[in-house]
């Protein structure tokens, strides 16, 4: 298996995972080669690393009426392994690869039973709405984040 | 063929719409079943419909910074006589069925190459953003609508 | 409350639903009015339909390699009564309305914490893969549907 | 401007795209953070990959039926610069990075008014529909990739 240059050693970097969501392919999300789109691996992406702020407390300040940050994505990445098909159940991790002032870069990582889909990352930025000017994350958001 | 209950004389209703938009369906819309997901109508609906609500100059107040009005769906319908396949150009049409206070009801239509792909109806209400209550259309925006 | 013309009694509709569905709203699902797009709910309906097809032991036949016959959507119809938004976790549910040689009605429910987001109806019909004709249903397929 | 690692001099390798297709932004593909929903470029990829396919005579060996071969995606990466909103008008280019016996790299790049919105890579894969194998692209189709 060839890697992507943002995994060093696989099992080391897998064993890393600890937040996972479950996830039934939807028949709307096959195309007509019979399989998963290529991209609803980001629709993916995007549900695990919700899940993960909401988890962390994060979601909260950037979703409620009059927000005044919120999130949006730097860049994205995904190698696919293997083709996902309606009726698989996927087991769809997301983790903390870095952090920086104001960015976030997560790792993602999917499996079906025992075997690898794909794996990802990406990085999201806390930027103020009124602008989009990149905001820096304060502390407590820092130690939620940090505290998985 | 036998018609919706929208329909009175499928001719007459059909030479009523003169507000197209061309489709190219696209790879992703379809399913493993190889041709579009019946979910896709509905945003080929929405397609139209907007771009049609845009040459009234509507679209303007309901999506500039701070809008006060939205649309909201009241409801939606579609009846499907041919399966559309990637590769189909689609024309898809528009046209006020009737307008209330403040709703208005749409009616759609699909064609490839001459043949009927689906009909449909459906009916918007304009609403208060802060509270989603109904509010009524202006004189201006009912004028807009009529005169097309 | 304005019923749709396929329920007589609210209350007895609803009561007659016996298989449900959870699905999380995601956050993709969402448009910039701040809510679920419409043309999303159509996708609930495909999720819990397909479920409730796959508990009656019918999908199998109709997704496997080489499968004979697959299912059309002859039509769709769905009343929104209340927006839905990103965080809401949502009851979504199907049943039987009625079932003719090649067809099947359904009729759908969404409720949000007690509150009535949607209802639908909509009739997929089974047709043979390599023409698009109607297929009924084998007698196996019915004493499954009625048997739910 | 930091540039992704697969971008040397963003002036000479802009200038290199030569086959671009116009999007116009759907509504249903914002979000409720008011701007496209970041998974949605990807769908952007596949609409002018496809299209230069197409227009490369590769499509229809595809997507015909009982197509003996298929292609599938190896890896996908975006990097996004600018948000984009509903009613923007998008020019979305693609071009062949580099071919191998049976993958193809691309590039894609999106603007919107002059202003650079994402830019993006990935690999296709051609392989046997029946085994997921990779299956080496014909002369011809090299021929046709390289010609354009």
């Amino acid at each position: 298996m060839r890697l992507p240059n943002y995994i060093d050693n696989f099992a080391s970097w897998k064993a890393d995972f600890s937040f996972f969501t479950t996830i039934d392919v939807r028949f709307a999300e096959t195309d007509a080669f019979g399989h998963v789109n290529n991209s609803v691996a980001f629709l993916y992406f995007e549900q695990v690393r919700l899940q993960f702020f909401e988890a962390c407390g994060l979601m909260e300040d950037w979703t409620r009426d009059r927000a005044v940050h919120m999130i949006v994505t730097g860049d994205l990445q995904c190698d696919y392994f293997r083709q996902m098909k309606y009726g698989d159940t996927l087991e769809v991790g997301v983790k903390v690869a870095r952090i920086g002032s104001s960015s976030i870069e997560l790792h993602y990582v999917c499996v079906h039973e025992e075997e690898l889909c794909f794996t990802g990352r990406g990085r999201v930025v806390q930027v103020e709405r009124e602008n989009g000017k990149p905001s820096p994350l304060d502390e407590e958001s820092l130690n939620r984040l940090t505290s998985r």
